[in-house]
């Protein structure tokens, strides 16, 4: 059981928690519990430390967040054996925790359970801090974003626990966002790969490297809410299909940029080039659409995030000659909307339905990119709203569960 | 250098701190550091305990606060990293301070410095959790009262350091509480032993675990002021006799409870038993008075502190039997008054100068206990202030420095 910063922001929630643990211990099963900081307790020490000093080391920053969820797991600890039953608490390194070297975002490598194991068979229940990990020189490493999340992932898949249930403040996974679209369904299945895409687009339940990692092991995954009763979904590989969904999700994200590289020459190879050396300045390129006609000027489309193209821009027109392109433009103000379902892969024809669906809306779109179990779209962002409320009705997610 | 909690206690006294241990850097030093957790944290991560579980388990209170410490480091090291010197901070166990295996008031028992020594030796300044170890079986233990204190003082002598700074909020040790006695003056020097008195009476800079760790070792130790400059005071073994005083301060301690214990029948070695029971359950017994006087009944009257009052009466209710006394009478509203000074061992008469100076004031003395280097009058608390203030004047103690 992992529980998010949310789910245990207060105490009133650190207790709620301790009871959602203690109703599953009595059911007989025996349970490890994953925890990050309590509410907003990482942006305030970053907050403290941004004070002391504007670029702090990030090994500092690993020693000073750390603590965040060590207090979250020591309290919540003492909340279970306040109800009654025995529970200890782990930092991440007495959790066995092994991460590669790298300071604010570390991999897991590996993780020794038996202090958990020990923990759990002795009839406990073992409270872990999430989010860190030690590296091989004893030093505390810290898993970057979503964190936690791997960290419970890690700790299942190593105590070899029957399933992954992460708590959240969220009811499950939905067909789209209910915050944007009304009808939006919550899903009561979906499988690894569609939660990847929808994780990677933007769904933000959970981080992808969980996803991914859970899959890699085949560890059932289960996002369900801590505030409320409910069954969550489950994220598994193989599902069963709801209502014979094709298409099972509708993903949206806004602050794209679109940046065209146009050539005089036709194509020498610079292609390569320019991803090259976006990506060894951590640009993050998301889709890219190339088009060599005869007769044309050969050119490429890419998407970035608004937050990098200031950076990119930067690092195109520094590599001007070396990668031989005549111009760059760029266009600001773009969202991407997909569909993802398992089910496409089978069933020729869902992106022509998608476009359909748009077109007949009016909604212009400026570039495709599709997978087996994915189809995106980047559409000026007025449109987006629109856009995942009619993709949202075309394929009948209103009527899941 | 150690500071304590005050003196690190939000962000600009962090600075400052930073500040003075660079001043050490630049003359050449290598510094290592030992902190305590800013300001209350520690008392609000207990509150929050308390209101979880009010009685939590000692394991899991040291894991939560074990996390104070370790915020005060990061900062402190960032701080240090901001002034341009590079600096790395370490958890009680990265520090190699291994503890015996008791949570809430563990003793150092070892500490393995090679992490240390290698920042140390690498030109880093070295920021240590203070209050914190770990046990052989990688379990989070916290020192108790005064633990910092002893963390800077194992660590120091772990690392052979020169000496060992402990910058609190007070100027040096003073002859009495300035913040009583307008004359109280600041000393330069004082004994191991003297300020071991100084410190189990009550004076409160320094914890007598540390001060009797840094005496068994010869460490020179100085409390020195933290938000001003000042030399502070230096304790270590032998000190030069400042204007040839005998005594060098006036300790007090209020909310002294005294217990007199009547026997209808000749002493029978139940007094042992006393003790020992009283022990058991942890009341801290300070000056004991037997009176076995031919023709009376006996007697047998002891001090303890008001927080341990009823506790006391308790234990004896319910041994009354076994320990086979008659009666038990109380006496509270005492406080306790003591000169103390390495001289009063070759000079005679230190204590008849006392009785008198007090017998002149008319305070009566309830009970005497002397040692070596003090002599300690329990008397009712509304003399107490009068008590000190007749003492050091007698003792010429205003005019030290």
């Amino acid at each position: 059981m992992k529980f998010g910063g949310t789910s245990v922001a207060n105490e009133e929630r650190i207790e709620r928690a301790a009871s959602l643990i203690i109703d599953e211990v009595n059911t007989g099963k025996q349970v490890a519990v994953v925890v990050s900081a309590m509410g907003k307790t990482t942006d305030k020490l970053l907050a403290l430390a941004a004070d002391i000093h504007p670029d702090a080391e990030k090994r500092e920053l690993d020693m000073l967040l750390a603590t965040g969820e060590q207090v979250t797991a020591s309290l919540l600890a003492m909340a279970i054996s306040a109800k009654g039953i025995p529970s200890k608490s782990f930092t991440g390194w007495q959790a066995g925790i092994r991460t590669e070297s790298i300071h604010s975002n570390a991999r897991i490598e590996d993780v020794d359970s038996k202090r958990v194991v020990d923990t759990l068979e002795s009839g406990a229940v073992a409270v872990i801090a999430g989010f860190q990990g030690i590296d091989h020189d004893a030093e505390v490493t810290t898993l970057g974003r979503g964190g936690s999340d791997t960290s419970a992932v890690a700790v299942a898949i190593a105590i070899n626990a029957s399933a992954c249930d992460i708590y959240t403040d969220v009811e499950g996974v939905f067909t789209t966002d209910p915050r944007m679209i009304e009808e939006a369904a919550k899903l009561n299945e979906i499988s690894y790969d569609e939660m990847l895409e929808l994780a990677n687009l933007g769904a933000g339940v959970l981080h992808p490297r969980a996803i991914e990692f859970a899959k890699n092991h085949q560890m059932p995954l289960r996002v369900r809410p801590a505030h409320i009763n409910g069954e969550g979904t489950m994220i598994k590989e193989e599902i069963e299909m709801e209502n014979n969904l094709i298409v099972r999700g509708v993903a949206f994200e806004e602050d794209i940029v679109r940046i065209t590289i146009m050539y005089d020459t036709p194509y020498n190879g610079s292609l390569a080039n320019i991803f090259t050396v976006l990506a060894e300045q951590q640009v993050n390129v998301d889709i890219i659409v190339q088009t060599i006609m005869d007769g044309e000027q050969p050119s490429v489309s890419f998407s970035i995030k608004n937050e990098d193209f200031a950076k990119a821009m930067n690092v195109l027109e520094m590599n001007k000659e070396e990668l031989g392109y005549k111009r760059a433009d760029f266009e600001v103000g773009l969202a991407k909307v997909s569909i993802v379902g398992s089910g496409m892969v089978s069933n020729p024809g869902v992106a022509a339905h998608m476009f359909d669906a748009l077109r007949d809306a009016s909604i212009p779109i400026k570039m495709v990119s599709t997978s087996e179990i994915k189809v995106s779209v980047v559409i000026p962002s007025m449109y987006m709203k629109e856009a995942v409320a009619v993709l949202h009705k075309t394929f009948e997610l209103g009527h899941v569960g």
